[in-house]
């Protein structure tokens, strides 16, 4: 485990940018896979917990927070959406679609500590990923401050949304202080600086030559699973 | 179990067209999870074996076969593709183009039973699915002569091939007893004719609205797994 390569931003994308454009992967199959994977850390961390508020953002951190929140739909738990900016590509308005056909509540109004803490057992940060740079845009700016502020347990898809990929909390954005990430593909460095309860590994889809290629060194996936637990 | 409905070709038809054109889920999407479904159940079912030929169809079932693929090299084992007819649509060649970037072989001669037998501990049939109606095309009949005479373990994916979706074997099709099947969505009527030692229950996306208006009686997922073994 010690010898687990963190990736930088730019390994990141470029990663992300083969697995589309040379492994021809389709953004519907890995979004799949990271929802699935995110929803079963959540299931597994949390499994008395049932009422599960999802924070979706504009982008694929965003899609995966939709698919995470279908499959815990799935998995007996009581998701909600809020998503207030929505993007309008077919891929989005398809997985909003089969939340919404699935019986799962769009929350409208911008949820405060108070309604969340009220309404909700878990809260689930999927605003932002290894894509995000500075600043947060002023809409999302109140959101980040709620969550930060949340004493339910926080769970983020790839990285703590508003922490520099790299560096970290970044003190002019709501640092949120997650007890569960779900690192897709592999950790970033921003991880390193990670302290809560559970930090697991979804994404189980790079292929070999990938891992090689960029020096990845991944913990193996037991069995047929599509998580592993990391030590940090 | 006893109250579990199996469906008949038109229900099968009706469901999954409802899956497509009502609930908008992706052809990539389903697929991925159908795959990943019968990769699971084949790995869980034969965990000691490694070499796997997977002979893939046309169609969607092939398309299944061509994600569990992947899926089981990401497991540890060392898949093997047999693939005579090959769609040219971008979902297919770019299937295709994951498991070749994966290094996964592709099989260009027909396998004989002997080669089979020689070079692979399972074999996996994903030729033709809930959608076959008789009589076989020619190019796929020895295929299924090849695969009934088969000694190894052979593995199903949704119904075995050449089988009645309903009715299950067929006399002017040469009869496949598969070992393990994986049914997925929802077992066809055809598996009540189902003999073999494992048949499991994948693909765990089907929504409860539709459930309840097809009057299906799944079992329950046990946890976060995507597949459940059934009694028969």
């Amino acid at each position: 485990m010690s010898k687990m390569k963190y990736l930088c931003q730019k390994e990141a994308i470029a990663i992300d940018e083969e697995l589309f454009n040379v492994y021809r992967f389709s953004v519907d199959q890995l979004m799949e896979l990271a929802g699935l994977s995110s929803a079963t850390a959540i299931a597994k961390c949390y499994p008395d917990k049932k009422r599960v508020l999802i924070c979706v953002g504009p982008g694929n951190n965003g899609g995966d927070g939709l698919v995470a929140a279908r499959h815990l739909k799935m998995f007996g738990f009581i998701p909600s959406i809020f998503y207030p900016k929505r993007t309008d590509k077919p891929l989005y308005t398809n997985l909003t679609n089969q939340c919404k056909m699935m019986g799962i509540n769009f929350v409208e109004e911008f949820p405060s500590e108070q309604t969340i803490q009220k309404q909700a057992d878990i809260v689930v940060d999927a605003l932002f990923g290894f894509g995000f740079k500075p600043p947060v845009r002023p809409q999302f700016q109140p959101i980040l401050e709620s969550l930060s502020k949340t004493s339910i347990p926080l769970c983020s898809i790839d990285i703590p949304s508003g922490w520099d990929v790299e560096e970290g909390p970044n003190n002019e954005i709501p640092s949120l202080s997650p007890e569960l990430v779900i690192s897709l593909t592999a950790p970033k460095i921003c991880m390193k600086k990670f302290n809560g309860k559970y930090h697991f590994l979804g994404g189980r889809f790079v292929p070999n030559a990938l891992k090689e290629k960029y020096g990845l060194e991944l913990p193996e996936y037991p069995g047929t699973e599509c998580i592993v637990k990391l030590n940090n």
